[in-house]
């Protein structure tokens, strides 16, 4: 299906510009024992002030598993573990792909849960996916060009094209994420004089979609793929939240029973009830996935990954050269120390209990929205994965919105969000995450269950639901 | 001296589009005890997978000095010291200029080091100086405009804005760096039709200049900022090497005493010594300073700082939320946790000890260009700082230049770069740095001292010699 084809076309001016740098070609001469390396910028090892880094983690789960210590020296012949990145490789110039150890290990587990129709893609660190989509936009995109992202979408994902003087194009969504039949009715139709240049990138939040909380549904998937090679653009798929798929909103945690094989039940109850990547109808070469750890482990690790075709994430690897250089060697090496002693089951094991906490802050945060929200004018839409939940009002039915707020949804958002505030609730607006700020057509607050203790949401989602109560005069 | 004036009309396209995002300004409510935030898009930090992290030092100096080893925890609570940044706070999004108790630090270090003229500086921290620089070009300079670089420079800053589609002129160098009287007259003569638009940046490395070695003379420095003001340009001063300002060649190592007072001791001796920032001389808010620790503690820590006007680092900042963020916060608490153990006089303490053993492998290196390369054919310049070191061939010697390789010198380069590597040794090529790819008129190769044991040394620098021998028909 589709001839396989690249994409080296729809590249940036400043990407097909760039070169590898001829210094790095000295790099493969870096491990020969009897090259004196004059050449290379390096400093000195022995002036690293580290003698070693370690960390302790919280436990795995309530089974009476022991909490994992690892201590990663800076030599290589005082590891704790085979497959640790000491401290004098991770602090050093050098792999600006990441670590090998740790890239290996993310390729294992990508092949754990991916089907990969492509059979050389490849994976690369990045700083994280804000930091990947940034370099994805330089990598394919001059200033004018056009890009499609969902209707609402991350603030900073569309601030970052927006500044780059890139034409941002909204798809419609409804709450199976994108409508690949108006997809495909827009592309068909696209006029390059009143929308401009053809897309070349398409940008998706799959799962848990920041900031409406909907899903992309599985059918729409090839669909989207395969638009993709019919009308020659390419597809980032920035997917945080694909380890935040949720259990059946109401359902118990999913506990793994003891008298099991564990890899086998993971498989059966986790693995196989995730959604797929887009990278599995990706026969054409034009996706690319961007991962992180900012949701399984942390934000400020700073620390994700990109995958997808090898010669595009070589052009990305150029960017990250002369810009990034590398992901923090702190991170690669902590991280990886902790995967090692994980295995791929451990860390599948620690994704069930994030998938179970989550399942339950959200659980509760909804079961107060239908206590407290009344249902004449708010619906909530129901996240199956994610941080998100959306709060939509009828703004038809506030009594002043003709009249003090001249019909305009943005002047009763603000004055909403204000009061909102003042009652001591901070929602965000979904204004902010409009990709065309012409579309003022729904009126919603984008809300997160994610860190927000029980008693603090149960408080909030009361004073929210009250506030509305006296704003849409329903008393 | 000249007027206070801004330099917002310099900024590119894309600086003067950015603005600050909307959901940025909620995060002045997230320590509000009273508000319940459910608008941000935070995970949970109950779900951060580490306990702690802890480091260990090597020995600050041979004084019998105990190796220090810190804890961070992940709660605020358990802190070793009140000013380490507690896991769950440094994982955590948010703080994206950087950790306030670090940057508190680096304040404090930079008002030990440097005389700042204006009064309204900032520091806000980077990913390392790559990356810094990659920001600032994006920060002001469209394609097609104008960026003035040392004929020579760091590759990576070429390539950088090379691929960006900037007009890179070169600036004339000798051995004290940029020649501020060729640079006037260029400025002063400058050609738009011939030249391109009018620079709008100019990039130096002051210190231990990458790769020729050499450091910019004092006396230019404050011409160098008064042109910048009089030609309405901005400078980057990129100084990673600043803290490599080696003792004089062939002094002892510069030891502190027993018996005094060690910051009156290292404030006249070490603080004292070193060249002064641009920044002494910036009245007019033009210079942006880099800075990293790259060199004085290791580069895979990927965290460095840009000092200079506030307002152009909010600008800066604006770039860095819709790209990388934050940086790493390992490397932010992990760094910021020794730093607040060894204090600034400790730290002080580890930069004399770093001057003392680069300029002993400096010293060492020099006496062995001195020993075995042929002073006919052979200059060497002495680096007063840094890590590099340049041998610069007389190209019209060798015996086949004209004929085998048709006076092209960089013909006669890969010629002799080749013969090097299969003797077992590896020199970076000069023509890996120029600015101007036409001006092949110097013919020279960059060695490095930084990371290369004595014995090695002494080998390399043999074989290079008899290799030059035979090249050059010496014997």
């Amino acid at each position: 299906m589709g001839c396989r084809t690249n994409v080296l076309h729809l590249l940036s001016d400043e990407a097909k510009i760039r070169k590898a740098s001829p210094i790095k070609t000295t790099m493969k001469y870096f491990t020969d024992p009897n090259m004196v390396f004059l050449g290379a910028g390096m400093p000195s090892g022995d002036m690293f002030p580290f003698q070693n880094v370690s960390f302790k983690s919280v436990p795995l789960d309530d089974k009476g598993t022991p909490v994992i210590e690892g201590c990663i020296d800076r030599n290589v012949d005082n590891l704790e573990i085979e497959n640790d990145v000491p401290l004098d490789l991770a602090l050093q110039y050098g792999n600006s792909r990441g670590q090998p150890k740790l890239l290996a290990f993310l390729k294992e587990h990508m092949s754990i849960f991916h089907n990969i129709a492509s059979d050389d893609w490849d994976l690369i660190t990045t700083a994280g996916s804000t930091q990947a989509w940034d370099a994805c936009l330089r990598l394919f995109c001059n200033p004018g060009e056009t890009v499609l992202l969902e209707d609402y979408t991350y603030s900073s994902s569309v601030e970052a094209a927006v500044a780059q003087g890139l034409n941002c194009v909204a798809m419609e969504m409804d709450s199976d994420g994108i409508r690949t039949d108006k997809l495909e009715e827009m592309l068909r139709n696209w006029d390059t004089e009143t929308q401009g240049p053809f897309p070349k990138l398409l940008y998706t939040i799959p799962n848990g979609h920041n900031p409406t909380g909907c899903t992309l549904h599985e059918d729409r998937k090839p669909t989207l793929v395969k638009l993709a090679s019919q009308y020659d653009f390419v597809i980032i798929e920035d997917d945080p939240y694909y380890f935040l798929q949720m259990n059946k909103y109401g359902d118990p945690e999913l506990k793994m029973p003891d008298d099991v094989d564990e890899e086998q039940w993971l498989k059966e109850n986790l693995v196989d009830k995730l959604g797929r990547s887009l990278l599995e109808w990706d026969d054409f070469g034009r996706v690319i996935r961007l991962e992180s750890v900012s949701k399984t482990f942390a934000p400020g690790c700073r620390l994700g990954w990109a995958i997808g075709p090898r010669y595009l994430l070589d052009h990305l690897w150029n960017l990250h050269e002369v810009s990034m250089q590398s992901t923090c060697g702190f991170a690669q090496t902590i991280i990886n120390g902790m995967f090692q002693r994980w295995g791929q089951v451990g860390y599948m094991r620690w994704l069930l209990k994030l998938r179970n906490s989550y399942s339950t802050k959200r659980d509760f945060c909804l079961s107060q929205c239908q206590k407290y929200l009344a249902k004449s004018v708010c619906t909530i839409n129901l996240p199956a994965s994610g941080m998100f939940f959306m709060v939509y009002l009828d703004y038809r039915k506030h009594p002043k919105f003709s009249t003090d707020f001249c019909s305009d949804v943005d002047l009763l958002q603000e004055h909403l969000y204000q009061k909102f505030l003042q009652s001591g609730i901070l929602m965000a607006c979904s204004s902010w995450f409009r990709v065309d700020p012409t579309q003022k057509n729904t009126l919603a607050f984008r809300g997160s269950y994610a860190s927000v203790d029980p008693d603090k949401m149960q408080r909030g989602i009361e004073l929210l639901g009250s506030v509305i109560q006296t704003e849409f005069c329903l008393n």
